[in-house]
């Protein structure tokens, strides 16, 4: 195998957060990084003088010591950036989301199993302190069986430019969700409206029911007055609260649950007992989640193995967002998430 | 006319209030009370020793001297209880929903017209003065046009026995909404389930789209950790948090917007705008809203005039759920709000 | 001993609350009322048709059925009307602040001694579950050794006319502080001020000195934009806030805390170590501290068992608020609060 | 007079965020970096490779070109190195606390009158946007006469190695108050403790009395559960709370107050009135102060001007320091602040 430097493609909004998390970790020889605009890169040099700019997209892919690319730039041209990486042979970490379709998205997956490469998306929740200790909560059976998730990511503003507030927000969700929960959704709709700017949804209300009885909502909007990230979570155990805002106290656990009991003095009656006991909040490691997230994409670089979000996990979401952008075109109307 | 004296009919949760504020108003010769469970009676007899107890609903009927009838029982009961009430002569207060189903509402519509008496729903929310500050605001032009409204009304219990939570709990925002928006919402869907007891559903996440753009959302929950009372209403102006946990600063003005400018450099390039400014919180008169909804009630009976929450405003609640539960019952559907 | 019927001396703020518990415990033969305010009277018999009214103290301690007398009126008075039910042989319950001197406080103990007679002092806070469970946390060593209490009651009015700030407010944090921490602070100084009305301290800063090394400090005011309720207490383990205005976790434990290692390396230098764990917050129980404290009352009566907010108990308070307005007098020196 | 170079001492906690906005103004010809710690040099110069970096001072006072000298060294240094850098012709803007003597900090402002140099003093809180609209807010005379000022910097760690947590943190406290409220405070007392490492306070409890009547205190420690940043300003028309943690509504102004009427009906009898209103948070910009700060540093060295933070600001708040020093070294006993 060639050699071992990184490109970084992108240095707009997301991308200078993930060169500094390569050069902090400091583990290739060299780090490439393109960018249409000049400003963009000059700013960076400044940063990182070792760095090699590049105008042209064409000097990363013919470059043979380069085997690991970051995409960080606008998700419309995620597909046809990654695809000539991965046709040039190198490693591919895209950032979330994936692709703006399906088709996209399963076609990146077949040329980097023909290829043996890498495909990483950069779901960087499902790598941060807080989903991995609710992940433990979950599966250790703190909470018991899950009844319904209901998630609010809003705030305001940045309208993106391309692409909606689904798949600019609700990535995370869905990418956090589908962690979370093992079972896929099957049945989703989506009212949404776009009130600032024409046909780019800025507000959405998701709905989605499980096949096991689960229902989930999701709100976005880059347009609410008040900034919240807030995941509850409700089992026939326990409670959980996750408030992403939090400095302190992200997750709370809550000892409340409703049990139905027989009335052995009636017949058939039921009782309703309702339990409120202590709230625990654990305490959560600080580490950068982005950083988690590299380093995981460098492990299965060397050694070949597969990543926790792969591209099957990065294709779940597209699918997910795909079917609520179709209901959401047909007024709401309940729509299938096709499990492909 | 024959006398004045009231009748409170049921005296489980909500009736001991309309009967203190009842006691505290003063304006009756008399007050009968009536409940088919004897403690009840018993244990508001102690603490008003004035009230006339009755086990048997027909001795309020046949009693001339009683024009005014408090509905406080269980929903499925209202309309059989209004029903005859209003056929005996008299005029009626029925407390939220109005009944459980259009038909039912409809009907006492009719004969509350073909009487001439007053029939009114006790929506109490439209009363309150947070409700009726935030009117004020929105029909002051403060807002701007409305985008959307997304409500949350969600805590750990109590289940209903007879009633879903959307007959419950959304029959609050329902009236909140219909108050504030002029408009009704032409689509509704809802996604629900019933976790703890069969058949009752305990969760619902119902989305709404009206004609003119605007969208809204209502959750409500009977099993959730936290108690959430949560509106959020985002105007092109400003935008608005009504959180009626809060025992200062119910209402919170925020001076933000985003703004859609023309970029005159550039051909159909937009340039969006945010605007953050200052945030404000009106001081709002401590008046219980239920002593000013019955205040309100005694006027309209006593001038002849059109209540404030008259049938039709019950209607249009009860219209909403009953179009939510159809959705529920087909998997989420989009439905049709009919405008009757 | 004679029979057994209770008198409620004062009807003012606290007054009705007291008689209401009185009410609802029902263990009385008879019920009397007196206050010098014929409204207040009047007032509370309708609400309770059985009690009876006197606008004389002395048909109160003229009645030999009368074994247990509540005084609620306000503090200046509580020493007289106490005085002479006890030497009527009656057992007394007296509001807090117990007296408004030391001097009459003691005198009162003296005389409920000699007639072997129940006095306790309604220091409620002592009964209530968030007290109980944070004494019992602190007993069972969780927070190690104590190093310093914090305590603010702040909030806009209600000014009393007949003490300052300190008595009316600080009384609960000093009653509060005393039953956690079984040591008495030795020095006390106390900066205060009368702003709205002369001579009438309405804000008050008070700092504590104990011989052990603890300190603390109690922030008192009737003038302040928000309603604080708050404790912090830190230990060498762990660190406690209890925050009264909760609805939900008012007492939250955190396992935080510093450590002094020396550090092998270096001669003699040392090296901190901080730790940050869980944070959780114990279920409380719901009941009305007024009520569990009026029942221990009643069974202190009916055994004769030394009450635990007993004359001592209350002289305690009565002892560190005439410091603390002493130091204040004296522009904030720092005075003495006698052992006695 | 010489060149336009810069020069940062000390890269330890705060100096860092000096040199980066140093580069970010990017004004001077050259930028030199001084730390007795060769990591610390090392690491920034791997961020900034222009600069020019030394373990020797002598290098930076033997250079003509430096002109400007910022001192972000541990306070018990800064009176030295200030001392050499003015008599070697150089302004000096110092750390906060400006020295940790009265003597000291004489000392410099008389050398620098002598030379004719800016000695400025970085009390950041000073230039930071909530600050300023307090103080515009309190000189437009919204909140009245100012009654009492209340303050709480508390959270755990970090422990300072030189200095007590009064000289760490009740710096800040001290130069808010000072700025806000011309008026000096005559009295000063403290209560403090050393609970983790002997002979460094790490809890404060201090008073103070102005000669006006307003009373003020503030509340340290580098061992608290929760981090609190509060001021609570209470005057004779409005109150203010400003809460440095929120990212949004840092200041509240509340539209409360109390006022004292005369009965007309009753002979010298008063009577209370309190008003609740509306409550508004004011927009804030979000420039970061210590840019502000350094800018104006740079203005007052080129124009020749007094800055606004100077000597004799910084020379207030030792004098405060050592004040309360001196009452906690006496058990809290209540010491003059003198006028100097």
């Amino acid at each position: 195998m060639s050699g071992s430097s990184a490109a970084v493609i992108g240095l707009g909004y997301w991308g200078p957060n993930v060169l500094r998390n390569i050069m902090e970790i400091d583990k290739f020889d060299d780090v490439y990084v393109h960018d249409i605009n000049d400003n963009n890169l000059t700013r960076n040099r400044i940063k990182y003088p070792r760095i090699s700019l590049t105008e042209k997209y064409d000097e990363i892919l013919d470059n043979d010591n380069i085997n690991c690319v970051f995409i960080c730039t606008p998700p419309v041209t995620h597909y046809g950036l990654a695809k000539e990486a991965l046709l040039k042979g190198k490693n591919v970490l895209i950032e979330k989301p994936m692709t703006v379709s399906v088709k996209e998205a399963e076609d990146l997956i077949r040329i980097s199993e023909e290829k043996s490469l890498i495909l990483m998306v950069g779901h960087t929740f499902e790598y941060s302190p807080p989903v991995e200790k609710i992940k433990e909560i979950i599966d250790g059976g703190i909470l018991g069986d899950i009844y319904f998730v209901s998630m609010s990511r809003i705030n305001l503003g940045i309208h993106r430019k391309d692409v909606s507030v689904i798949w600019d927000l609700a990535t995370h969700d869905f990418s956090i969700l589908f962690r979370l929960i093992d079972e896929m959704p099957r049945k989703i709709s989506a009212v949404t409206n776009s009130f600032v700017k024409k046909d780019l949804k800025d507000v959405a209300f998701i709905n989605m029911k499980y096949d096991s009885g689960i229902i989930a909502n999701i709100n976005v909007s880059w347009l609410s007055p008040k900034k919240v990230r807030e995941t509850i979570i409700v089992g026939s155990k326990k409670m959980l609260i996750y408030d992403d805002t939090m400095s302190d106290e992200k997750i709370k656990v809550y000892d409340k649950g409703v049990e139905l009991l027989k009335d052995p003095d009636s017949f058939g009656e039921y009782q309703l007992t309702y339990r409120t006991g202590d709230i625990y909040s654990p305490v959560l490691k600080s580490t950068e989640p982005l950083r988690i997230e590299i380093e995981h994409f460098l492990e299965c670089v060397s050694n070949g193995t597969k990543p926790r979000t792969d591209g099957y996990c990065g294709l779940k979401v597209v699918r997910a967002i795909e079917a609520a952008e179709r209901s959401s075109d047909k007024n709401g109307e309940v729509v299938e998430i096709n499990a492909g």
